[in-house]
């Protein structure tokens, strides 16, 4: 049990926005919501999974929506309240602890903000340990843990609770709610039992991000390259160096989908690198060369201070560094690359693990 | 009270298809679906709203989606159970009897085959007097009763209960998740008190669908024309007579979208009708003239026998009678209008009730 302040959230929110591969929300904006949250209340506790009770009901927090639309709507913390009242009035039962469903810029901060406001605690654990755009693509469902009872909020005070005959059902329903409600909303689903989670769960995922957050943040005060010192933390792979010329990006059935294209700089000059997303970055490669694909992750950092750079923040010109690293190993199982390998996103290649990939020099 | 067996519901289900002006789904099938409830389970009792304790829940029974995709996908009565047993479990509470939403050849028969299953009576009202295609075109909308909590389910066994700040975001949130549910599904919702019920609803209309199958059917035996008996029983007026000579009919938006075409035979020959739909048929004109405009009630009815014909039965060649009535009061007020007139759908008239339009001769 530990207690996390302001400066532990201005970590784990740089390093949940790395952790997030371009996706899970502007970590500007999160960070806001939790440190004001954090401000009004006072600090949030952070349990270990094994410090919390097996049948404790735990249900992790989080946004669903383009994130292109989450920048122009701010949550004011209403809606996540209203979304964890109507799923306790549904079981008939209080929520015993709260817990980020993936890393990212916002989805890993809303649990902050909300289990301020509750005075409950958040657990060190994810269902992820990176960002994925789809609500099934949790370990959770690798493990037949059901998405439902599942609520959607709005900031209209709207509301939606399905039960559905699995957990991508609730995702196709629950997207198009979403988009009439508003392209952005707050759930609370995935609600399951202490034990559940510290067997699905991948641990220790908050502890992680601080140190991405805080290595990022003592190499600029050390005037050393943050990169570096990142790759070492995560065990990741620098894959390119380059700047942006050209990205297409639209929001589109709920997504933000699209293609970045860098420009090779320094050991790079003459290479060009195509990375595809759909809220978060899925697939790298160069002209003849497969660099990185889901579900490992891919992560855009700015060549300069090696602050992660979300899909919506890629810009024209932008000078970055883009890193691969191995993703958990739940996620390389059969079920794990049949839920969101390459051939799920329409992707025409075989996984093959980031390591290999760069050890191997690829495939021709 | 009184028992209505399978010669009354044929005749509800004629009646109410009349009333449902083209939309609220197939009589045949919704006829099958209730003879085949009451066949199992025997005979369903009805109520008049003055026999219904003011404090009784009740709830309507009903399906939304496009009437097209009905035609293909029948349910097999376990989703409406469903959507009443998630309603029942939100609330806490057993609901006392059902009662049609609108009119309609499948809407009107519904609350019959649940009724039949449940056990469970079937009040003598509904909130409309017709068809509408939208959730919130109900005369308990113009009485301010909530459209939710709001239960939806689908054959397939998912469900999803809204809670909105009004009853147009019920329409949104629904109707987007219907398309994904696959086109139509059961509803729940509209939840309220027997007093309400008796101050808003449009009672005894049943009673009248009944009246009207009678007529058609007794017409046909006696060998008179159905046409000008149907129009002394509901009070209505001839518009036209002619041949379908084109349709353009389309599923948008989770509804069922077109104009048919009619070239005038007998007196109207020379002039041609245009009539506009969704899901109900909303607009009547020719050339240079308005001939009958929601809410007022526009039916047509195939020449020969008078039966009603639905939206998606309109077929090339077809000789009909297309025949106007007035809407019931509570649609002519400011807001009932607001609600259901030319405006709402994006016609460019002003409403003109068709006793008006019909004795002036319309506007030229």
């Amino acid at each position: 049990m530990r207690k996390v302040g302001k400066q532990e959230i201005e970590d784990i929110a740089v390093g949940a926005a790395l952790l997030g591969t371009g996706g899970g929300g502007d970590p500007h904006i999160g960070k806001l919501m939790a440190l004001q949250a954090i401000e009004e209340f006072g600090p949030v506790t952070v349990l270990d999974t094994d410090e919390v009770p097996d049948d404790a009901l735990v249900v992790p927090s989080s946004m669903m929506g383009a994130p292109t639309v989450m920048l122009e709507k701010i949550p004011s913390g209403e809606e996540a309240i209203l979304a964890f009242n109507q799923l306790e009035k549904y079981l008939g039962e209080k929520v015993y602890a709260t817990f980020p469903i993936e890393a990212g810029g916002v989805n890993s901060m809303l649990p902050f903000a909300l289990a301020a406001r509750l005075g409950m605690p958040v657990i060190d654990v994810d269902g992820m340990g990176r960002a994925f755009p789809e609500l099934q693509m949790v370990t959770f469902y690798l493990d037949g843990i059901s998405a439902t009872p599942a609520v959607i909020a709005d900031e209209k005070g709207n509301t939606s609770l399905l039960s559905t005959i699995d957990n991508v059902w609730t995702e196709r329903i629950a997207r198009a709610a979403t988009i009439q409600m508003g392209g952005s909303v707050m759930n609370a689903m995935y609600s399951m039992r202490g034990k559940n989670l510290k067997e699905s769960g991948i641990t220790n995922i908050l502890q992680l991000e601080e140190q991405i957050g805080k290595t990022i943040r003592e190499a600029k005060e050390n005037n050393v390259n943050a990169i570096e010192k990142v790759l070492e933390t995560v065990g990741g792979f620098e894959l390119f160096q380059g700047k942006v010329t050209d990205i297409d990006r639209k929001t589109e059935s709920g997504f933000a989908r699209g293609i970045a294209t860098f420009e090779g700089t320094n050991d790079y000059k003459d290479e060009t690198l195509e990375l595809r997303f759909q809220n978060e970055h899925l697939l790298a490669q160069t002209k003849n060369k497969l660099l990185c694909v889901t579900p490992d992750l891919i992560a855009v950092l700015d060549a300069e201070t090696g602050l992660p750079i979300t899909t919506e923040g890629i810009r024209y010109g932008s000078r970055c560094v883009v890193i691969g690293i191995p993703c958990h190993p739940k996620w390389r199982t059969e079920k794990g690359i049949a839920t969101v390998g390459p051939a799920y996103f329409g992707y025409d290649v075989d996984y093959t693990p980031v390591e290999e990939l760069v050890n191997e020099g690829g495939r021709k």
